[in-house]
């Protein structure tokens, strides 16, 4: 079990750098400063789970309790976008692909057993889940004044997520053991998103789109 | 007063719809996902009583103690999104303006209620009721990438919200029984918003715009 | 100290009415009525102060305490929108430097002073402060459609308010007077502000930029 928590807190680490890499990458296409960079690579890394625990009324936040994350993200933008730049963005892109696939999945089933833990609903429980896994990369959308493209590039993302919140949700009702239900949702959630990136699976367009 | 509840809870459900329907025709018009569709429905129904709620700290959301909404709009982002697409838009539009001027009217009433029993200040109370009424849309279009139609578009909207929590507040002052107050103002608050739709009035343009 | 507190109240009152025109100019400029220019002014003067106490979980909020400050902005939305056209608002925007760049150190040092008091990490309190300081600003710019001025122009802003935040808390942690603490990061971050601006001064751009 102590290697299982060292698993997670690993997992953790290596996804909160990819959200706030993709945030980085977002801002300097931008060309934002210094500042835009390390807010919206803040945002993006802490938005979602920030969201939640506002809506939950948790508290202390995540980057509240481990400081040591926003230095990362502080270092990430003075030290690193600059280097970024200069190496291809594309390579960045792909080599961020397995870490924010586990990144979806731990954020979202971290929701999901929150928002459980708290009593809400089971879609309610859901809906936080996939909030938590999204939510911060919306907010980096937003803030770069485009539509946030979760919400209209017909990849599943959110699906992802949503389908294994549910499976967590049907774990923890039939009493699995918790570790054993998180290790399997969250695993479920980055292989199907890196299955639908890697197979090129989009959802259906409306009809309209035909036209 | 069951009769009453009965048709309160009748003109929730009808304002509901008619907040997620101006959601998802906005989102089908971005060309969103079945993601985006469902998320900007959602955030149009619930974000002007969720912004409230967060900003009154109370809990639990309107959404989180009714999960049937979710699922409705879970069901007109899947099921009602492609049939809209199919039929006119406008059609929808004119058919939604009913429910919605009841809904600005209802949910603005309830914000200016539950934030004078939490003791705010007249002028906080009612700018909690305006945002209860007009949030949503203002969130539904900063994720849609536009300026906020509320703000720009010179037809009274909020304005009748304003009125209207103003009257509801005097009635209380005065002690009028509460489902009286609440039923004028809300009524209020609806004719105002069809007359200023149906007779085309529009608030006074800056002289800027004359030049 | 009754005269130190008059001089905060001051100052407190120039830097939310320097922050609210901000607010009305950029929604006047974007054409909005008086709905969008109550809203943008509003959001611009108090939202920083607003996330950060949501953030912070504290109620009640500066604007709810002093609802004067509501009829203020009402009143400029109302009476001084029109009347700013007519003049010119780079006239307008030089008048207010200097309130701005008090009202930047004002808020900074408040926020990073109430989060301190509240236990939080020496870095989150800096991130709180800066929050204050900004985040109206930002809102701002997100409702009118752009991306924030304050993440991509390369004129230190947030940059003051971070550096001024650090010394307050330095000055706190070897226990200087609080006064004295405030008044010195105060005066720190406006006169950093003024300086930058009036020489022009610029944080480095990435290379990209170059090429």
């Amino acid at each position: 079990m102590p290697r299982f928590q060292l698993i997670i807190a690993a997992i953790e680490f290596a996804a909160t750098l990819a959200f706030a890499v993709s945030g980085l990458i977002e801002a300097a296409r931008r060309r934002m400063d210094v500042v835009g960079i390390f807010a919206v690579a803040f945002i993006t890394a802490f938005g979602g789970g920030t969201v939640r625990d506002v809506l939950l009324d948790r508290r202390p936040f995540f980057w509240v309790e481990h400081p040591g994350y926003v230095w990362l993200v502080f270092g990430l933008a003075v030290v690193a976008a600059p280097w970024l730049h200069r190496r291809r963005e594309r390579f960045t892109e792909r080599a961020m692909m397995l870490p924010d696939a586990l990144g979806l999945g731990l954020f979202s089933v971290t929701g999901v057993s929150l928002a459980s833990a708290a009593d809400m609903p089971a879609v309610v429980s859901v809906m936080m889940g996939v909030i938590t896994g999204v939510f911060g990369g919306v907010m980096r959308d937003v803030i770069c004044n485009e539509v946030p493209y979760v919400f209209h590039d017909h990849r599943p993302y959110a699906l992802c997520a949503f389908a294994g919140a549910w499976v967590y949700l049907a774990m923890e009702a039939v009493q699995l053991p918790p570790l054993l239900s998180l290790a399997v949702s969250v695993a479920l959630i980055a292989g199907l998103r890196l299955a639908a990136v890697l197979t090129g699976w989009t959802v259906p367009r409306w009809q309209r789109d035909e036209s």
